[in-house]
């Protein structure tokens, strides 16, 4: 190693060593535990993929997690499946009927909404269960399926060890406002626009 | 039902054919089949995670998968724990052993990244497997630790039917150009402003 090199090396250290320091007083002034309340949102891909991550973290720590599905339908396969493996550790519940275009039905779209909204809110009351995805309720809550003043109340008094992540575009501001965590996803490229199609393994 | 009421239900339902059509039209239109590039970034939290769902839809069609760790260390339990159920359909390589600022030492940094992108370069080499995270490779890249023109011309040339996914904050415009999907994870709001800390189940 040359002179010049070690010095490169030394002054990197040094770097490092105080970008350590101020990282580690970041994380030691961090000290509540809470169940959080997180929400994904924009119109970026990723929202309902990122839940289902933290579904899978949540999994390996050998946490009880539930799944409610407000809209979508038939396009869970994959993610279902999947949950499938961990056995009772995981329940999930496809109570939409698909997005409001393919019921063309809105009665039935705010009754699927509200049943959907019933079990989530009693998957809340279960003590066991540690981590709550409600997929998809920003569009139940954007079109006025469900009353948002009592939705998010009820979030807002979830037990004090429950996390929950909602999904969905255009999340109400006053879920915002109630939330820990807010994500919003960014569309940068799609590859829709290009042509290329839905497809098993990634999208469903 | 009173007639006003009918003419709403009606209404909603012309509405919602139409849209159905153009829906309809637009999913006709995309007939291309192909492993995508995939990368997540932006400063938001759902990168790692939001990658974790894909791996996850994944395993539930019976696929092959791997994932690279480029820089983390020790922060990756509960996923792998998951991931473990899965048997050998899954594999997880952790060859970054933390961020730069916990190793202070740029030559190990860059030699552990080399060694990733080696065993990455395997991955990608065996038809077995259809959707590989490589982990953190944007920090890899951002702080040169690997030639980005080498990389970029990997990923660009890797197998029709491999799906890849790269996560990690400030994607290079070269890697975003190659790329078939890019989600920007924006941060709305954040828990550890408000003095949450990094908690199991959810963070890692």
């Amino acid at each position: 190693m040359t002179e010049e090199s070690g010095d490169e090396a030394a002054r990197h250290r040094d770097k490092m060593a105080k970008r350590k320091a101020v990282q580690d007083a970041e994380v030691a002034a961090k000290t509540i535990e809470k169940g959080l309340l997180i929400v994904h949102t924009g119109p970026g891909k990723g929202k309902t993929t990122a839940a289902l991550g933290l579904m899978l973290r949540a999994l390996g720590r050998g946490w009880r997690v539930a799944c409610v599905q407000f809209i979508k339908g038939g396009w869970d396969t994959g993610e279902r499946r999947a949950v499938e493996v961990f056995g009772p550790q995981a329940s999930w519940h496809t109570l939409g009927e698909g997005f409001t275009w393919e019921t063309q039905d809105k009665a039935r779209d705010i009754a699927a909404c509200r049943h959907a909204w019933k079990r989530a809110e009693a998957l809340m009351a279960d003590p066991g269960i540690r981590l709550i995805v409600l997929d998809e309720l920003n569009i139940a809550l954007r079109y006025d399926y469900l009353d948002l003043e009592a939705v998010v109340a009820t979030l807002r008094a979830r037990r004090p060890d429950l996390h929950v992540v909602v999904t969905g575009r255009n999340a109400k501001p006053a879920l915002i406002e109630a939330a820990d965590l807010v994500t919003e996803m960014g569309s940068v490229k799609h590859h829709f626009a290009a042509g290329v199609k839905a497809q098993e393994g990634i999208e469903f």
